[in-house]
């Protein structure tokens, strides 16, 4: 525990002269103010969150975190669990949507073992951190221990520090593959928003109607056994979370405390933010969410967190899909500040507007 | 008038089995059937315009047609016309918005002077194509003759046609330049729409209010005075358009005439590809809305057309920034169709769902 109060100590607000400095050029660049909409407000974040108005985000990694849910047995999902290792088979293999659009993006994929039930074979090339065979069904208590959830907050933080300050990775995002792990996304949200689970359930990988009636059930009964305390992340996500979204909470952790941004992905990746968040609330200025989800209770983080998804392409798929995106555009905004040139430079007409 | 008819007469519906043949692969990928949203309707669609399931889109190029407006010198923008060669200067020395953008892309970017008021250095490095000096003020009477209009619609679809066919361009998107070009825009949509001008009438480059009111009494002594006929693209072209604009139109007709996509860019692009439209309807089938601008009169365009913009960053820059950026969206779906694995190449279990 000391470990994580040591992380969240360091982590520090963005540098809002930075922002501001930012801000300057563009309004100075030879197009009309505020034209480059969102892309303005990504580059300026940038500045605020790596203290510069230069930067090369060249280098870029999605960390996909991998994990399994005993709720899975509570038939909530399209899928039965043997479809998590066999994904993360494809992954290794490269054969799936995150390397595809990995691939073309230029990014590597690291895919962490952090709570697969099933043993992974020692030679495939993934991280094996696995933390436990699973969760336990929060329908009989808590998914894992408070010490599993500090140990997925360490794991996540510790992967993306170091992936930023040893290894030279310049832009980090998140990913997540876990049969049945939009059940205890949708379980942290509703304890967040204190909206009724009906509301935020949605069909995940596309159940049909009566297995999202059980999906609901399942959840409201794990909210009523373990009565997650809302203004408690730790207790939210050892009662009701999971091991890779205990890393994905870490992830943005890790990034604040690197002062670096994170790029988080869909429903499951941003579930884990905002527990980050709650954690240590200037982590968020270091969040940018890369696409507004398909699942219904996405839009309901969307607006908890503040913050606008970089995308909106109807995508409900995880794996890191969104983030690897949505780092093109960020990457983009990034060159916008640095490269466009301002009416003084070029001396064209500057009328203010 | 025989060219532009005959060019029309090759312009074919895209191919319905391709397209079908897409979606077969698509739903067999591993990944829950429809997890990648817009993705998978672009990729079908771009199977359907290519007829074929696999394509390269590595050799991009962006068209930013530049043109001047008679209405202009009527008040209606922020910037003086002066600004327009100034903004084509920019263009040719790799200062502007645009090749920031298409650098970071990869994409070529060509302007054509399909109508600067200015004269021109004959040694910029651009496609010197000028139909006129700038059109006439619509306030007076016609923007430009019907053959004039014509010969916008041939040189952006010779252009074009020469990029695919020719050149071996894979990938062409459009984009404008000219100062004041969203009044002769939203005239366009004013007639099309059949919608009053102040529902329809923005900001543009950034003017204020007195600039909007002036504008919108502009826009309707246009079409009181040219009475542009709804159900005559040429008509309205010529009496309301602008010489850019009758390129950007001619655009889409040489992708289409070429069975190849055209990435067109926002509000000034749109109102071109909506004449086209107008004029051999099976275009729509060829075209992709970049992005969903943030001048207001767009979102009725966008309405008109019944296409989902792939983007939504709030831009309303032009020069061809939302076709760049759009660009990598586009590639990436059909590297989704290209290369995600089937249920059955990958040996993961398959629900169906």
């Amino acid at each position: 525990m000391h470990k994580l109060e040591q992380l969240l100590a360091r982590i520090e607000p963005t540098d809002r002269n930075w922002e501001a400095k930012a801000w300057e050029r563009l309004r100075s660049q030879i197009r009309p103010r505020g034209s480059l909409g969102e892309l303005e407000t990504i580059a300026a974040r940038l500045a605020g969150i790596e203290r510069r108005l230069s930067f090369d985000f060249g280098k870029k990694l999605i960390f996909t975190m991998a994990g399994d849910h005993g709720v899975a047995h509570e038939g909530v999902s399209a899928y039965p669990q043997e479809v998590t290792p066999q994904m993360v088979y494809s992954f290794v293999q490269g054969w799936a949507s995150i390397n595809v659009l990995a691939r073309y993006v230029g990014a590597e994929v690291r895919v962490v073992d952090c709570g697969v039930a099933s043993d992974l074979p020692a030679d495939w090339p993934i991280l094996h951190r696995k933390i436990g065979k699973g969760t336990s069904s929060f329908t009989e208590g808590p998914a894992m221990s408070r010490e599993d959830a500090v140990s997925g907050l360490l794991l996540g933080a510790e992967l993306i520090e170091k992936a930023y300050v040893v290894e030279g990775y310049q832009l980090v995002g998140t990913g997540d593959m876990g049969i049945a792990n939009s059940t205890p996304s949708t379980a942290i949200v509703a304890v967040l928003s204190g909206k009724p689970v009906a509301q935020l359930a949605g069909r995940g990988t596309g159940i049909d109607d009566a297995t999202l009636e059980r999906k609901i059930a399942v959840i409201e009964k794990g909210l009523a056994v373990n009565q997650p305390d809302p203004n408690d992340p730790l207790d939210i996500l050892s009662k009701v979370g999971g091991f890779e979204i205990a890393a994905l909470a870490g992830a943005l952790l890790g990034a604040a405390a690197a002062k670096s941004p994170l790029i988080c992905d869909g429903f499951i990746a941003t579930a884990g933010a905002m527990i980050a968040c709650h954690l240590a609330p200037a982590a968020k200025d270091y969040l940018f969410l890369s696409h507004r989800s398909q699942e219904i209770g996405h839009a309901t983080m969307v607006e908890l967190l503040g913050l606008e998804p970089i995308l909106d392409l109807k995508m409900r798929l995880g794996e890191g899909t969104g983030s690897v995106l949505a780092m093109t555009i960020v990457e983009a905004a990034a060159k916008v500040l640095m490269e466009i040139k301002t009416f003084e430079e070029a001396g064209v007409t500057d009328t203010g507007h």
